[in-house]
């Protein structure tokens, strides 16, 4: 039996999500009928964690195990992406350690939201990226995101329908960066959240909460009031998937 | 009657290409249906020039003459953008002078191309970019890029398809632009070409040709010699459409 531990970019917009489902197009499904030709065998891959319909992957981390491949990890790259669609792209293979599994061995993760503040629509990301009509104050976004930071009860930021056994979660980085600016392609920002781990919705819940706070409805400082809540309701609205790329995965070196 | 000139970005991948035709979704057609719906009327949309399936615009220029639009230009942004697809968007409308007509009155054009040469496919911008596989000589393309600057007959370059009446033609600037490199993205460049008019797949044949002198097949001195023999047979092949945006076009000030 050999372990291998991928990394896959995908464009999540013509996906039904990460996760396999009767009936759907899904990019765990689409990694293991690929497999499947390769191999010979049904090969159950897992991944890091789910991303939902419509939300992207700059480096999803996954691991499978199969005794029947038997040429080099980086031969099975290029064996997977001619077996693959143009928008599911594996980057990286390496053998693993047996022990290795992708959730469980997980250290943390970090997503990256992206945004259009005003401008006009455009023509080629809008796939990637949500745009916020009308003035949105970036700076006040900006002195809001340090409020995430830390060690806290997370829960007001969690989808209400799917709790876990903790929502105490760390957040190591949340961080607004200026990517360019211009009458018709607006203000174009990202929000980067790192974390130990993340609730489900959870960076959608901060993104659509932030951009509250960049409407003037709130203050920056509002975010430790709606922490402190612990309730779903205190937050602001969830954010569009179509922003949303997981984009990398830490993992401890085997 | 009112003349307006608008400025439109599109992802030509949908679309089988600019020209209006029978059961096919076009650009102008698309256009045409919008404004329909905003003039009660069928308003004839003349494009600075076509563009073939596949390709996309960054600013295509195009014009039409309607008396039932009785709001700003600006609005006419909007109210367009509402009407289109979200792969087309306006970008910019002004009121021009009666005489003005997109094709008749443009200056010259800059069109770009997208190249990854190696690396491995991109999940997000493979419908933008055409990947070349293998080693290639930037270099050798950089240089052979100054021998196409000039006015020539540049019958080699026209597909054989579509002769027009002269086939001579200034190229006002041919240049190579290194966009960024790493082992996972390959070497990401454009290629930028403006002249005062352009032969049918001009662009596509060029980067075709400057292609085989980045694999090593021709010198860069090659393309006076491809040139001077006048004919489509002596040039290198068709780079596909995807990688391929009308950039600009040029007019005079009204």
């Amino acid at each position: 039996m050999r372990t291998f531990k991928i990394t896959v970019a995908y464009d999540g917009t013509d996906f039904a999500g990460w996760q396999i489902q009767p009936r759907r197009t899904t990019v765990q499904g689409m990694l293991e009928r690929a497999l499947v030709k390769l191999t010979g065998e049904r090969v159950a891959v897992t991944g890091s964690g789910r991303t939902d319909s419509g939300v992207h992957a700059l480096a999803q981390v996954a691991s499978f195990q199969t005794p029947h491949w038997r040429a080099t990890a980086a031969d099975l790259v290029k064996a997977m992406n001619v077996n693959l669609p143009p928008t599911i792209v594996v980057l990286d293979c390496v053998d693993a350690p047996d022990s290795f599994h992708a959730i469980a061995d997980a250290q943390g993760k970090r997503y990256r939201y992206q945004l259009q503040l005003g401008g006009i629509r455009n023509a080629f990301d809008h796939r990637f990226r949500w745009q916020v009509h009308g003035d949105t104050d970036v700076a006040a976004i900006e002195s809001a995101c340090e409020h995430f930071l830390g060690k806290h009860d997370f829960a007001s930021f969690q989808a209400s329908r799917s709790p876990r056994k903790t929502t105490v979660r760390t957040i190591r980085a949340c961080e607004l960066i200026r990517e360019s600016s211009s009458p018709i392609d607006g203000e174009r920002i990202s929000i980067e959240v790192e974390a130990d781990g993340f609730l489900y919705n959870m960076v959608r819940n901060i993104v659509g909460t932030l951009v509250e706070i960049g409407k003037g409805k709130h203050s920056p400082s509002w975010i430790t009031e709606v922490i402190a809540m612990v309730n779903r309701d205190a937050a602001g609205p969830t954010a569009p998937p179509h922003g949303l790329f997981l984009k990398q995965v830490h993992y401890l070196p085997f």
